[in-house]
């Protein structure tokens, strides 16, 4: 067993939690969907709490990794980059039927109260997040893009919240509205 | 067994499902706090999902009748109005110890995915909300009182937008920076 194995369990495991929650998942599904036998889940999870909170990292990183050359691209001012983060999401939840949300955002939903482990790891995943686009706005400060009105952190706060929030909404949609309307009053309105 | 027996049964199912989530709450778990036998739930509710369908309508009952007060009170400007609507929410929050969320939000992310029949309710009970916000709006239009760059509908939908995402935000926090950020950026920037 190589960390491949261990890599191929969360991409698996994962995939089947994002799409119905941390509870209603049980090992059995995972080790069916990864192809591993019980023993090879426990030789890298002590726990399905530690698979969990390890899935977390995992979904992190991978996030990271997708949007980090969006977020860099040097060759657009600050506002069109996090546009273009968003987008991103976009392009990604089309393809997945406008389903699933955000695993992250789900995990605090279904885990922040009654798991203080999840809680912990989750709020620094997110705010992890709202430093990211905070940096965003406050380059778009220095070179005169963001309106006076609003303060870099607390508006980055506050559009995490509209993109969390809107993730849910279009997960009782089943449809675009939701991102789409997100999209146009963050950067048609609200930035503007 | 009388109608009072079919509430009492919500009220006490819909506070564990309200903090555990619909899927990991089991029937005895219901039945042992509602101090009911398994009979007299299936007199009511002949599953567990028409119970959770059922716990929509009667989370959806009861926010309008707490908010509903707040909403129509003439002797304040609509926009007053909405801000008082979102404070109510933080004092009931705030009492909880900032946690659990929006019982409504919570079955769109856990069930909305994977259940038609919930969705389709959820659906329906957020648009309600979102028509409730979209009119106080437009009032506030017809008063002169909204910034010319906001129009009612779209507005509504992202205030919506960031009010389940800043009740995310909250359960990941378990503290009131969410719910305050969202009063100061919705009432003291967007709609300023």
């Amino acid at each position: 067993m190589t960390s491949d194995t261990r890599e191929h369990i969360l991409v698996c495991g994962g995939r089947i939690i994002h799409h119905k929650g941390f509870t209603a998942t049980g090992l059995q599904e995972i080790l069916r969907a990864a192809g591993v036998p019980k023993g090879s889940f426990y030789f890298y999870f002590k726990s399905k709490e530690a698979f969990g909170l390890a899935l977390v990292d995992y979904y992190q990183s991978q996030i990271a990794e997708q949007v980090r050359p969006i977020l860099k691209d040097a060759s657009k001012p600050p506002l069109a980059r996090l546009a273009n983060f968003f987008l991103w999401f976009r392009t990604h939840f089309e393809q997945e039927g406008f389903i699933k949300g955000c695993p992250i955002g789900n995990l605090i939903q279904e885990l922040g109260d009654i798991n203080p482990a999840f809680r912990e790891k989750l709020n620094h995943s997110l705010e992890g997040l709202i430093r990211f686009v905070a940096r965003l706005l406050q380059e778009a400060r220095e070179q005169n893009e963001l309106p006076a009105r609003l303060e870099p952190e607390a508006t980055a706060r506050y559009i995490l919240s509209a993109w969390q929030g809107a993730l849910i909404r279009m997960k009782a949609v089943a449809g675009p509205e939701p991102l789409d309307t997100f999209q146009r009053m963050t950067f048609e309105v609200l930035l503007a």
